[in-house]
């Protein structure tokens, strides 16, 4: 048994807004060797005031990452990532990458161009908060949270399938195999959850959970406003459940759907054929919305079962929802186990 | 200057639900004479035990309320209300009545069907939880909640316009006068804020900060669903925001949707409209979806200004963000001040 990713090391943070600063101050609590950089220098000189080691030159950052093997976390928008891995492709050849952005299909295909495949492992924490930047970081985030480990390059290595990596774990790269067990590692460190799930379907999944509700959260805020001072007056706290989303940033908000516009256009016309039969029957006579309502309720059951779960727990450590799978990174059949918790929405531990 | 309805007297309720229980819990706390009847035997027996004045027969509480000269809260399903306005005009013919049914054009046309217009005022409290039944009621429900008033009968005996009541006062019945006051004053009784607002413009403004809330929240929870395992594994407290009103009973949701079906229908269309732009715009290339996020930002911004007010007070008294005013049910002008109320969404104080 080799043990190939099981040290994390040094960790370089490329990017100091909600997700990475408060990356950062997790693993500088829990005593990681952890270091970054962000775009501002007000902003790299308010981190350092709290002692952390933050500058605003990338290119110092990623020569010192390189030279102490350090894992790299791009936690930067969508729309810096490309000019990030150039930068890395240039400056940290040796370094093992992953990523938080939200979407992770266009971020693995950038990776591709750049002929960076081997040594990313794609990521994308379930966490965050309606705030954003550095002010808005706070230790704890990732506590409890679900941490998307994309494993598409180890599935393609392997052979996808019912039978994929039996006994065929040799063929994935060493390089992949170690960045993939740092960053559960680290994803461990933080008190979050490693759920690991391939690009597609994890695009596919958040444009439902995520995506959407950001969609019909914003018209929703709309709709409502049109009714006037009398709408401001009576709304009361269902409808600033519904809506609280809708206070995130806009551009934010944009760039996240945007940049995942396929899964969710999908998702968005399988969401109005909801609301256009619902629509329909409330317009008949009599008026019914007997079938949504029901049909909601129970798919409201099923998916509250696990959070349930999680919020009802009195243990003073968390009890996960989360069937658990113990692997060993490039043991035989490893890639199948994973395909298996893939299938459970279930977690990861590595040895 | 004369003083109806400056007295509040004793308080019917009919119906021992999330919402009559809890009035009934309120106004028993702060020294009302307060009685009332459940259809089921087994309710009135845990309400007695509890020290309430409830009883299973609505004949002997209607015979106590008529010889009291009660105020008769209606605390029923819709699908309820005509056989207990049935009973009222039968049992208690001198009462005046209210109800806290969640739509109000509709009861007002069972109730002017009976000839009860006069002795009518339609209430809604803006308060509730995903819960419902005696086993949810409780104290303080409604500290702080719009509690709807209409008025629609006085803008139509003092004439309806900009120039309503200009000393017509008097033609509004005093019968109906001293229900105004009477609901205004047990409204202030249990820390609720009473809202003056027309039948109409109730069900318009409900259809959009209530009840498309609770269509969009099923339909979502079934989108999230059908994202399976992974859908339930990675949905985080977005989602669970965004859905958790379908957690409340599928028949609940769906009579009240459907008792408000016109109104309903119409923002449900403004809605759709809404989702297909920006359906259109994501599907554009580029995708793009700044324009509803913009939109809704602002929207947000403008319809939390009010709550947020409300949730940041640190005095111990809450702080109303609904402009008030104090008005003399009866006085000359006192119905044209009710419509400028109306027109800012604010709240009345009777004296």
């Amino acid at each position: 048994m080799n043990h190939l990713g099981s040290e994390l090391g040094s960790v370089c943070i490329i990017g100091n807004g909600l997700i990475g600063g408060s990356l950062l101050r997790d693993l500088a609590a829990r005593g990681v060797r952890v270091f970054g950089s962000t775009h501002s220098e007000a902003a790299a000189a308010r981190a350092v005031a709290e002692g952390f080691e933050v500058s605003s030159s990338l290119i110092d950052v990623l020569s010192r990452a390189e030279s102490e093997l350090a894992l790299i976390v791009v936690a930067v928008p969508f729309d810096a990532v490309a000019s990030v891995l150039d930068a890395i492709a240039e400056h940290s050849p040796s370094c093992g990458v992953t990523d938080v952005v939200s979407v992770k299909a266009p971020v693995l295909e950038l990776v591709a161009q750049r002929g960076m495949r081997e040594r990313y492992v794609g990521g994308h924490p379930m966490a965050g908060t309606a705030e954003s930047g550095w002010a808005a970081t706070q230790t704890g985030l990732f506590q409890g949270a679900a941490w998307v480990v994309a494993y598409d390059y180890a599935r393609e290595c392997a052979g996808a399938g019912p039978s994929a990596g039996q006994g065929a774990g040799g063929r994935v790269p060493d390089s992949w195999v170690r960045v993939f067990g740092q960053v559960c590692r680290m994803v461990a460190l933080v008190g979050a959850e490693a759920v690991p799930v391939t690009a597609r379907k994890h695009d596919e999944t958040v444009a439902r959970i995520s995506h959407l509700p950001h969609v019909i959260a914003e018209a929703l805020a709309v709709t409502g406003d049109r009714g006037g001072p009398m709408a401001q007056s009576l709304a009361a706290g269902s409808f600033a459940g519904a809506t609280r989303v809708a206070g995130t940033r806009p551009a934010l908000v944009g760039n996240m759907c945007e940049t995942n516009a396929t899964p969710l256009v999908e998702v968005l016309d399988e969401y109005i054929a909801l609301l256009n039969d619902a629509r329909a029957t409330l317009a008949g006579n009599p008026p019914s919305m007997q079938a949504l309502a029901e049909a909601g309720h129970t798919a409201h059951e099923r998916m509250s079962a696990r959070s349930g779960a999680r919020r009802e727990s009195v243990s003073p450590v968390a009890v996960s929802s989360r069937p658990v799978m113990r692997v060993h990174p490039g043991a035989p059949g490893w890639v199948a186990q994973l395909e298996q918790i893939e299938a459970l929405g279930g977690r990861v531990e590595v040895f």
